[in-house]
């Protein structure tokens, strides 16, 4: 069951992520068998050159399990009966890893490692494939304290051909890990979303970029959703409930009759944000902005970013701004902090209306 | 003291807000005094073209207070002795109004209008300051019941000569919509970054771009924001305390034994997301994504969008990926809907690695 990974690969579940993962492992020359309950995603998946169907009486080298994440367990039971090493691409590790054990023997346990891309959430289906779907993401690897160490090298060298960049973390890391970075987060989004929901419709029209990011990602399936943090429900409610806590100190520090307490919760946000990671896994870098007015129709963007080009700095991000009034939009640029007065000058030079 | 805006204007207070509207005011012909009690910030904003120092003896059309939160309140009742029109452009409007009730007669409060800019509260400093810094932004005007009804008119002709879009609506109804789609949006934002603070730094490496843009504006500077949200305490603090209401409907759906009461919940935050209003005010468009993965360094952003340019598909709004594990950005790419594929497959055409 050990390395290299030679193939046949099979994915199982020919949604966004299984099928991704077929075209990466297509593309890296391995054979790749696909297959789903649903056939129409099978016959597209098939179509976009992801895989073939499983021939009879054969047995893979892999099995990837990318179903929804209430039918993981189950799948991933019945995959290790094949003999083979078995890992699914689920959000959450823990849980679907005690049913397994609940379901199988010790010595097919060991064949399962547990893995989670980080992407694709907030799209779905098979035609919203892509073998670049994985390109720079990090993924999770999640072994069990008695995997077999060759499973777990297989399943990191399919993270490698799919592009990903593998993280070791324990199920019971992981799911600590996601909770804080994703679940939290999208809880938080949502209830900020949700409250807009109480507000007068002509009060809306004061939304700027602010709530437009802090509520984004609260678009995302609810079905979906509700699978993922119903499957990390204690970990998730532990957070929530410590998050109450924080919340009743916010409460008395805007009540309070000095600002020093809320100063104090809103320096610790500042501080939260610092310990992200920068982009590339670097430390972050700290960036100014650059404010640019551009028309809103093609070519406007390309003719921009030919001048940043050649004025010769690196953006590090950027955003579109919406622009509620007239038919132009702001581009904010985030550059690495010493460029961006150059960057500023060089555009105005250009005949670009900018501000810092 | 009724419409035309003639001048002179006199902006009290060099900051970004204050230089910005003095730089669009000079622009527009008008004559501006500007006044800071930072003698440096006064030289600067002078320096930058902002205005001049006031001729002694002579009484301007109109003051803009631009003073930080706590003391626009003293400013404006002092400035409203000259007889002339005030108004002011701090982010709460109901309590500076008690406040400045108190302090002055009925004939001079009428001259009084606030106003607030949706623009700049991420930057700060005359430096940062532009003529262009309220193109197209939604900018607020406040007038109490006793207002008179020309000192509105001359505030709107302000925020017109500014590139502002006015939306009028009273103090009491713009400090709840602040709350709801500013003040709200930022508390939770910090709550969702500080408790990263309490995580195994390694597991951030998890972070996907989701928990960014929940948490960006957390980044802003906690003394201002705790000036504007104890301005707003009484509004922003019964939020919170519905929205601990919330918090508790949420624990309580995540520990359900049925999955209903969460997808209840994240339902309502996917209607959040909905009713904000889309760019250029219009109803949200419902876009479609495209990814391309894009070599980090200057040129490749030029060549994606004249590609893009030539293809003759509108971005509605984009972002770059972070990407945590090697040299490129993956580019996200918002269009309307029906033009997505499209897109990709003409970006494909053009050897660029796209996927939806």
């Amino acid at each position: 069951m050990s390395s290299p990974l030679t193939g046949p690969v099979h994915v199982i579940g020919a949604g966004l992520l299984g099928t991704s993962i077929g075209l990466a492992a297509r593309r890296a020359g391995l054979t790749v068998w696909i297959t789903d309950t649903n056939a129409e995603h099978v016959r597209t998946a098939i179509g976009l050159g992801a895989g073939s169907p499983p021939p009879a009486g054969e047995t893979p080298q892999l099995v990837v399990v990318a179903v929804p994440p209430l039918h993981i367990a189950e799948v991933v039971a019945d995959a290790l009966e094949s003999g083979a090493v078995v890992t699914d691409v689920g959000s959450v590790k823990a849980l679907p890893l005690d049913q397994i054990a609940d379901q199988v023997g010790e010595s097919a346990l060991a064949r399962y490692v547990g893995s989670h891309p980080m992407a694709g959430s907030e799209r779905s289906g098979p035609l919203a494939a892509s073998a670049a779907l994985f390109d720079g993401r990090p993924w999770a690897v999640s072994p069990h304290v008695h995997a077999d160490a060759g499973a777990v090298a297989l399943v990191e060298e399919l993270v490698g051909i799919c592009g990903g960049v593998a993280v070791r973390l324990s199920p019971v890391e992981h799911d600590l890990a996601v909770a804080r970075t994703s679940h939290l987060p999208h809880l938080l989004a949502v209830l900020a979303a949700a409250q807009l929901t109480e507000a007068v419709p002509e009060h809306l029209s004061l939304s700027g970029q602010g709530v437009r990011d802090v509520t984004r990602v609260a678009a995302g399936d609810p079905d979906l959703y509700s699978q993922i943090i119903r499957a990390n429900g204690s970990v998730v409610a532990g957070l929530l409930r410590e998050l109450r806590g924080q919340l009743d100190e916010l409460i008395a520090a805007v009540d309070a009759p000095e600002a020093d307490a809320l100063v104090d919760l809103l320096d610790r946000g500042v501080a939260g944000t610092q310990v992200i990671p920068g982009k590339h896994g670097r430390p972050a870098i700290e960036t100014g902005q650059v404010f640019v007015v551009v028309p809103d129709h093609p070519g406007e963007l390309a003719r921009l970013f030919a001048d940043i080009g050649e004025i010769g700095v690196n953006v590090e991000d950027l955003r579109i701004d919406h622009d509620p009034g007239r038919p132009s939009g702001l581009v904010e640029l985030d550059v690495e902090v010493g460029s961006a007065e150059r960057l500023r000058e060089a555009l105005e030079s250009r005949k670009w209306t900018a501000h810092r």
